[in-house]
């Protein structure tokens, strides 16, 4: 049996994400693929069961890198403000070249969303877990006061906004009791004199 | 000419709306909302000259609302905290029974953007300028401390995850300058001491 090549594999993977965004995932197909990295389609079966296969891996290797980032930023020596900010700004900026970077974004969501359900929540959820880990820093530094849990909640939401998925539909129903959690929240900064 | 009857107005709208609900504005006809107010086509033509101009007024009615409870809220007695409370929710619930009040609500929304584009605006420009209405009231009353335009800006995004429109496609680009306006403000929230 054929040894796999994790170079090759690579290759395979950046040559599929770049015939997704260039002309959408229904349209490409492995044969194309083959082509594009100079093997064999009976070759590329070898690395990947089928398109599903690579795109599961994409989606992987996207998450591999937040993963990455937010442990690069969190490793280094800067105040935990300017963490913040330059975590945020990152995942904008990844966030808005997968939705802008092709034209083909709404397909590759809705596909992606088809095979791996769990990922925008999984993205979500560590986006949270960074964003705290960075307050709670920033708490035990003092540079950061009165940090709660609905704190990290609200910052959430107020940043959501900024991080629209293409051709998502509105997310599930937004419940009244978390959006009084909001305002209520906004009330007592307010109020300190 | 016959002389145009304000209740029998009233009733064709209610009669409209009611039906552009259960069955979509597409599916609607002039001849069905006729019949149901009990009128000759030939006589609803003369209050309405087509189905559009018919939409039109129903979304009028609905901002006008909008306007005579904010006015409402501003005038009554509470202190303004409650009166933010109050707004919001009210907001909240006029959003859900446009969103959830019928499985025509994305073809509805979209008609409605259709005919009368600026209406998301207008509503959310009547929206903040409530907001900063009653921030400003509670300034002046003692209530609220440090409220600056900022604050609004910022309380707008916090809250506008929890107002999506039916199927409308993401908003448009979000900008990293007012994202990052956002991530400063919390840090200085989070630095006061």
């Amino acid at each position: 049996m054929q040894k796999l090549d994790p170079g090759k594999k690579l290759a395979i993977l950046a040559a599929a994400k770049s015939r997704f965004y260039r002309y959408g995932i229904q349209k490409t197909t492995m044969q194309e693929i083959a082509r594009d990295v100079g093997l064999s389609v009976g070759t590329l079966y070898l690395y990947f069961k089928n398109k599903d296969e690579i795109i599961l891996c994409c989606t992987q290797a996207f998450n591999d890198e937040h993963r990455q980032f937010a442990n690069a930023i969190l490793e280094t020596n800067q105040p935990s403000d300017e963490k913040l900010r330059r975590y945020v700004l990152q995942r904008f900026r990844a966030a808005k070249a997968t939705r802008e970077g092709s034209d083909h974004a709404a397909e590759i969501a809705r596909t992606v969303t088809q095979l791996a359900p769990k990922r925008i929540e999984e993205e979500t959820a560590l986006m949270l877990e960074v964003i705290t880990d960075i307050l709670q820093e920033g708490c035990t530094a003092g540079i950061f006061y009165h940090v709660e849990e609905t704190d990290v909640e609200v910052f959430a939401y107020a940043i959501a906004y900024f991080f629209p998925i293409a051709g998502k539909e509105p997310h599930t129903p937004p419940e009244e009791q978390k959006l009084l959690a909001v305002v209520n929240w906004f009330i007592h900064q307010w109020k300190r004199a």
